[in-house]
C-alpha cells in the first residue's frame, strides 16, 4: 500500500477501505508515513469530507494506535459524557454525581482548558488536595464505591490523535467534521464505557459556531460510536451565552454545588437534567420522562450532591469546601463591570466573555500557562436582561489589580446593549440519536 | 507573515496577494517553512485554484528563486518553444533549426525523458559525440554563429520550482493547472528568451488527457507568459496518437531529419510547420501566412537542415550521421509486431506506446536509469490505417532479444483494431493568444 494512492484516491474523491486506513494510521503513528503525506491528505479530506464507513474505520484505528482502556474491572453499566466545550460549561461536576446516585457507573477521564474554553479537571483541581492523577486501581475502587471518578488523561491514549491534531493545528486542517469526529470519539472509544453522551454545544462560545455544522458533527459522532457498538446519544446544546452565571474554576464549583442543591440556575439546572436524564436512559433506566424523574429525585434528596462530595473525598479533596463553599480560597481584588447605558443585552459574544475571564488568569493561553483557581467573573445579566446605565452587568475576580482594565474591556466589547429586546433561544436545540 | 494564515487563506477560497506569494516561495526554499505546511497548502490550491494574479506572483517568486539567464550577448529576438511533452514528438529538433534559417534565434535548454515520454536532450545525445553542457560563452557562440543550439539545463535554474515539484510529486497534487503553468512559465521565464511559443499537448499520450484542461492550461500560460512581457501563443496539438512514424532516440532523430527534408510524414511536418511559423509570428517576421512561406522555404532549400548539421558540429557532434542516417549506430536486433485481426486501427494508446518503446529500453523509469539511443520502435500503421491479419504493424529495436516480448504485449495492448474507421482528429485543435 502506498500513501501516495491513498491521498490520490481521497482527492479524486474516492473512499479508502477499513485496510487502508488502518495502515494509514498506524504506519503514520510508526514514523512511515512523513508528515508532509499526511497533511496533504488530511487538507484533501478536508475538501471531499469521508463516509460513514471510512470515519468509523479510521476512529477505530486510531482508538487502537494505543492503550484501549478495560473497565470490566467496575461493575455495572458505565455511561461517558462528552462536551465540545464552552464557556461557563460545569455540566460534568453536576451530572456526573447525578447519574452515579442513580445507580450508573461514570469512570471519566477529563482535560484541561485551553484558549477561551475551561476544563473540568482544572475546575475539580480549586478544590484543595483534589487529586486527578489517580492508579488504575484507585481509579476502580472510587467508582465502585462512590459511583463517579474524574480524572485526567493518563496512560498511552490515541497517540495517533495526538500526533494528526498536532499535525492539523499547523495545517489549517482543523476544522474538518468528519476530522473532529474521528478525534473525540477515539478517545472516546478508548475510554472503555459502554454508553457516549455527546454534549455538542453551538453558537458564538463553541467550536462550531453554526447550528448545522453542530448537526452534521452530533449525527456523524453518533454514528461512529453507534457502528462501534456503544449506545450513543448527542444533545445539541447553546453555546451563544455562558451556561449559568459563574466562569473560572473554583467559581464554576460553586456554582455546581448550587445546581446539586436544586439552588443553580434555570439554564445550567435544565440543561444538565437533560444531559442525565439521556446517560440514564442509555443505561437503560427506563423511558427518558422516568430518567427525568430520577434526577429530579437525587437532586432534591442530596444525595447528588453527597455522591460529588464522597468523590472529592477518596481523590484527596478538602470537602469542607463543598459543603459550605465560602470555605473556597478567594480572589483578593474584585471589580464591578458597570453597564454603559440602558438597555436589553441582546448578543453575548460568548468567545469574548472565555477570552475575558481567561485574562483575569481563569484560562491558559499555551498548555503550560498557570492558571489562577479563584480568578474568573459571575455575570449578574445575562442576554434578555434589562440593564440601568451604570448598573453592575458583572463581578471579576483576580489575583492583580491591574488585570481588570483589559478583561472588562474585553468582555464589555463582547456584550452589545440595545433597545429592543432579543428573542430568547432555545437552551437545547435537539437530541441526535441513530 | 505565517505560513497558517495563508494556508487557511487559501483554503477558504481566498485569494493571496503578490507579496504573500513571494514570501511563501522564497521563504520555502530557505527551509523556514516546512513541507508538511506547502504540501496542505498545494492540496487546497489544488481544489480551490489560483487567479491569473496569483498565478502571475508565484510564477515570478518562482522563476527569481534562482538564476534568471541573461541572452543579452545573443543578438536579436530570441524565441524559446516549450512542448508538455508526448510520445514521439521530436519536434524541437526539426522547428529550431527552421526558425534558425529565417533569421530568429533559438537558444533553448531542453530536458531528458521520464517514464513514457522521451526527452530533447536524449535524442541529441544519439548523435556520437554531440555535448549537451556548453558554458556560457560556448551557448552564445553557438546560438550567434548558426541561429540555435539546444543544450540541457544547466546553472541553479528555478530551484523553487525543483523543490516544489519534489513535494508534488509524492503528495498527489501534480495535476493541478495553475501549478503545472507555474512549474513550466517559471522556467520559461528564467530562461531568458523574448517570446515563447508552448505546445499544449492533448490526448491519451499527453499530460493532459483532456481537451478541457489542455485549453485551460494554455490559456494560464499565454496569460503569464504576456503578464511578464513575453509575447506568448500557445498552439494546442493532438497527442491521442504519436506524432510520426518513429518512437526513440536515434529513430526519432533520423526522421527529424527526413521531415527537414521535406520527406517527413504528413502529420509531423504539418505540426513543425504550423510550430515554426508562430514562433516566426512571434519575432515579428511577418503574418501567419508570411511565416508558414518562410518555413516551407528554408525546408525546400535545404537551409534547415545545414543549420541542424551546423549546431551538431559545434557542439561536438559528428555530423555524418546527420548527412547520412544510415551511418546511425543500429540496435542488433529487431522484431516485427503482427496484426492479430483485420480491421481499421481505431484507437492507439499513446502513454501505452510510449512505455513500449521504454521498455525497449529507449527511456527510463527513474532519473538515474540508463537510455540505449538505438531502441524504439518504427510505426507502419497509425489511426485511421487499414490492417490485414499477420501483417506488419510496427517494428521494434532493441539491444536484447529478450525485451520483445513484454514491449510488443504492452504495444499489441494499446492497439485497438475493429470493423469500421474511426473519424480522424484535427491534428492542431487551436491557437490561444491573449
Amino acid at each position: 500500500m502506498r500513501m501516495y494512492d491513498l491521498i490520490m484516491k481521497k482527492r479524486n474523491g474516492g473512499v479508502l477501505s477499513a485496510e487502508e486506513l488502518t495502515y494509514l494510521v498506524n504506519a503514520y503513528v510508526a514514523g512511515d508515513i512523513p508528515d508532509y503525506q499526511m497533511s496533504a491528505f488530511l487538507m484533501a479530506v478536508y475538501f471531499r469530507g469521508m463516509t460513514e464507513e471510512e470515519t468509523l474505520a479510521m476512529t477505530t484505528a486510531v482508538a487502537h494506535s494505543g492503550d484501549m482502556v478495560d473497565l470490566s474491572g467496575i461493575e455495572g453499566i458505565k455511561v461517558d459524557k462528552h462536551s465540545t466545550g464552552g464557556v461557563g460549561d460545569k455540566t460534568t461536576l453536576i451530572v456526573a454525581p447525578i447519574v452515579a446516585a442513580c445507580g450508573v457507573k461514570v469512570a471519566k477521564m477529563s482535560g484541561r482548558g485551553l484558549g477561551h474554553t475551561g476544563g473540568t479537571v482544572d475546575k475539580l483541581e480549586s478544590i484543595p488536595g483534589y487529586r486527578t492523577t489517580l492508579s488504575r486501581e484507585e481509579f476502580f475502587q472510587v467508582v465502585n464505591q462512590t459511583g463517579l471518578s474524574i480524572i485526567g488523561q493518563s496512560g498511552n491514549l490515541t497517540p495517533a490523535d495526538k500526533k494528526l491534531y498536532a499535525l492539523r493545528d499547523v495545517t489549517a486542517t482543523v476544522d474538518s467534521i468528519p476530522l473532529i469526529a474521528v478525534s473525540i470519539m477515539s478517545k472516546k472509544l478508548a475510554a472503555g464505557s459502554d454508553c457516549i453522551l455527546l454534549d455538542v454545544k453551538t453558537g458564538s462560545g463553541a467550536f462550531m459556531k453554526t447550528l448545522e455544522d453542530s448537526a452534521a458533527l452530533a449525527k456523524e459522532m453518533v454514528a461512529i460510536g453507534e457502528n462501534a457498538g456503544r449506545r450513543t446519544v448527542a444533545l445539541i446544546t447553546n453555546m451563544d451565552i455562558p451556561l449559568g452565571h459563574n466562569i473560572g474554576n473554583s467559581l464554576e464549583v460553586i456554582e455546581a454545588v448550587e445546581t446539586l442543591k436544586g439552588k443553580g440556575p434555570k439554564d445550567l439546572t435544565e440543561v444538565c437534567t437533560a444531559l442525565a436524564a439521556n446517560m440514564l436512559y442509555l443505561a437503560g433506566k427506563g423511558s427518558l420522562e422516568e430518567c427525568q424523574s430520577r434526577v429530579e429525585g437525587v437532586i432534591a434528596d442530596g444525595s447528588a450532591l453527597e455522591r460529588l462530595i464522597a468523590m472529592a473525598e477518596m481523590q484527596g479533596g478538602d470537602s469542607s469546601v463543598l459543603r459550605d463553599t465560602e470555605r473556597f480560597p478567594k480572589s483578593p481584588y474584585s471589580h464591578e463591570v458597570r453597564a454603559g447605558k440602558t438597555g436589553y443585552i441582546t448578543v453575548m459574544d460568548t468567545e469574548g466573555c472565555g477570552i475575558a475571564s481567561a485574562m483575569l488568569g481563569a484560562g491558559r493561553e499555551t498548555k503550560d500557562s498557570p492558571i489562577d483557581h479563584s480568578a474568573g467573573m459571575i455575570l449578574h445579566k445575562k442576554t434578555g436582561d434589562f440593564v440601568r446605565e451604570g448598573e453592575s452587568m458583572a463581578t471579576m475576580y483576580a489575583s492583580k489589580e491591574e488585570l481588570f482594565a483589559a478583561a472588562s474591556a474585553r468582555y464589555e466589547e463582547a456584550v452589545t446593549i440595545a433597545a429592543e429586546k432579543a428573542e430568547p433561544e432555545p437552551l437545547i436545540y435537539g437530541r441526535v440519536t441513530v
